[in-house]
């Protein structure tokens, strides 16, 4: 069990709910873009929002951030501790700072100073691409370098009494991340934020992430994660979502229970799902919904499943709760009546 | 470790490498088409496929799709065990059986002993969608229900001697399946196929196969696994490999390693990934190419890949072999250059 660290109004560790972050990538300093984009991340799912800091305009930016949205905001700090000064001074709610990076023990100390002072936590986050040479193995990246890069920063920060820490050590490789934690697990009691880092675009990054953050999470390792995707982040939070839904550790919204159609199938299972999906991706009630190309065993999980098309030749069968409803509606005619059905029941009418 | 099984002439188990499936969503008697997606598949990576034989006329088709691939050919039956015998007559490299519904151990001892004679093995092929009611627990299907269902079936062959077996136990639930699979790993030494059944479209049905399977593969069980999705089934393949990479079980083609981009990003990261990823789809040697937005993490990475662009404002710089190789590219043609570099080394031009 991990301590429980409070960043804004959200906690992290000690038996909570695993946290879904993710981090813009506008310009921070435009204040607006950045605005409209946290906004968008917030409707998705994401509970804490991360923010560059590459410049002081970034840093004061974070002042007006914050007036225009509820959600906490971390500044991301590298090289330059005075943006952490600034950025605190701003409101951030919560830093994170860059061992590889920032290695004057002084500075380090001067930050978690100013860090207790308004009672912020700093994320310790440790990437593969950025370790400090001192904690290569023979110029290579290993579990235990990572560790131990990260467990000198923490103890230059408890040297000055400094405890509201979340630890984060990323790589690219999903082993050398699952070991690294596996073995930072075992060391401390700070909650642990999982990733794995620039693991690529779309698909790979996406089975990477889960894959890696999934294994983790089964171990009961891991207190709030960030998938990490190139492109429009409310990818990442959406991704993030179904390996949560996925190890029901959480729910939130529909989940799809789909064949993948063989040569039995009778109706267009695919075409369907994404329609049904996409009409429902405001829902936020946990349910789920089966749409089965034929009866092998879509009887079955029609059945169990909460909404189902069950699949005849160019027809489908809805069921509600295990029942039928609609015993025989036109492919085309499916998806519609479906959606109809469950956003009566959710709604209430 | 599991015993051995051939299929055709690839291996399943006893610590080979983990073999990649994925099942055709043509109609099967519809010859040309079938052999035309199995070729598709193949091109992607699929060692072993899958058609579905509702009827006679894809029990004999069977016969004219081998004569136009390579690939083993598995046939998939569901409630009638003369479509195995056929399947079998008509040279099917493997069976896929379902205990839900051929329960006449008379049946399925019969087709044991036609399978034993051509050597031919069989999967008993348990899903959550179609367990027997024998096996529920309260109307409930649990990991250890799983698990009876396929010893019972197990048993049947092993009664008249037949031991050429894989098994799969299969749920939409990601931790009913790990858990199932936990379980049954401990009871027989035969090969475990992994897969999430009907695991939800696009994304989510991704995420969940990455998880599911990838939990379990990190344990060390599993030794075929096929990713369910509906739509096109090379997609299942593509999907497939990247979880054995991740896992770095397998090797095939480009690994990626891309910052998922912030404020700090100076180049279009996604946009440049994805160009390169389509221009090099067709390598299949194992290597890593980084496309970093900015120097934070991307100084390291791009010295760690094999090939990479490090991102500056409007700019890049190509490294190879973590090396610097053109120091200042325009943004708009590094995607191509690139490309031209790793296609000349990788054909050894």
């Amino acid at each position: 069990m991990t301590r429980v660290v409070r960043v804004g109004d959200v906690l992290i560790g000690g038996g909570n709910p695993v946290v879904v972050q993710s981090m813009t990538n506008t310009r921070t300093s435009d204040v607006p873009a950045t605005v409209e984009q946290v906004r968008r991340l917030i409707r998705a799912g994401c509970e804490i929002v991360r923010v560059a800091v590459p410049d002081m305009e970034a840093a004061q930016a974070i002042r007006e951030i914050k007036r225009e949205v509820s959600v906490p905001i971390v500044a991301d700090i590298h090289y330059d501790h005075r943006l952490a000064l600034l950025a605190l001074d701003a409101g951030a709610d919560k830093l994170r700072l860059n061992p590889g990076n920032i290695r004057d023990p002084q500075k380090i100390r001067e930050v978690a100073q100013a860090a207790a002072e308004r009672g912020v936590p700093i994320r310790v986050g440790v990437n593969a691409g950025s370790v400090d040479k001192r904690f290569l193995k023979n110029g290579e990246v290993t579990p235990e370098g990572l560790v131990e890069a990260a467990l000198w920063e923490i103890q230059l920060l408890e040297g000055v009494g400094f405890h509201d820490i979340v630890i984060s050590l990323k790589a690219h490789e999903v082993p050398l991340t699952v070991e690294a934690n596996r073995l930072i697990a075992k060391e401390v009691d700070y909650p642990l934020h999982l990733g794995i880092t620039e693991p690529g675009p779309g698909m790979p990054g996406t089975v990477r992430s889960a894959v890696g953050i999934g294994i983790l999470l089964s171990e009961g390792i891991g207190d709030t994660i960030r998938v990490s995707l190139p492109g429009d982040p409310v990818r990442e939070v959406e991704v993030a979502w179904e390996i949560l839904k996925a190890l029901e550790l959480r729910e939130r919204g529909p989940v799809f229970v789909t064949c993948p159609t063989c040569g039995r199938a009778g109706i267009d299972v695919a075409g369907i799902a994404e329609e049904v999906r996409r009409a429902l991706s405001d829902i936020k009630k946990p349910l789920s919904i089966a749409i089965m190309g034929c009866p092998v065993n879509g009887l079955g999980e029609a059945k169990r499943a909460d909404y189902a098309i069950l699949g005849g030749q160019g027809y489908g069968t809805i069921y509600a709760h295990g029942e039928v409803v609609i015993p025989k509606v036109p492919e085309k005619r499916l998806a519609e009546e479906l959606v109809t059905l469950v956003l009566r029941e959710v709604n209430g009418i």
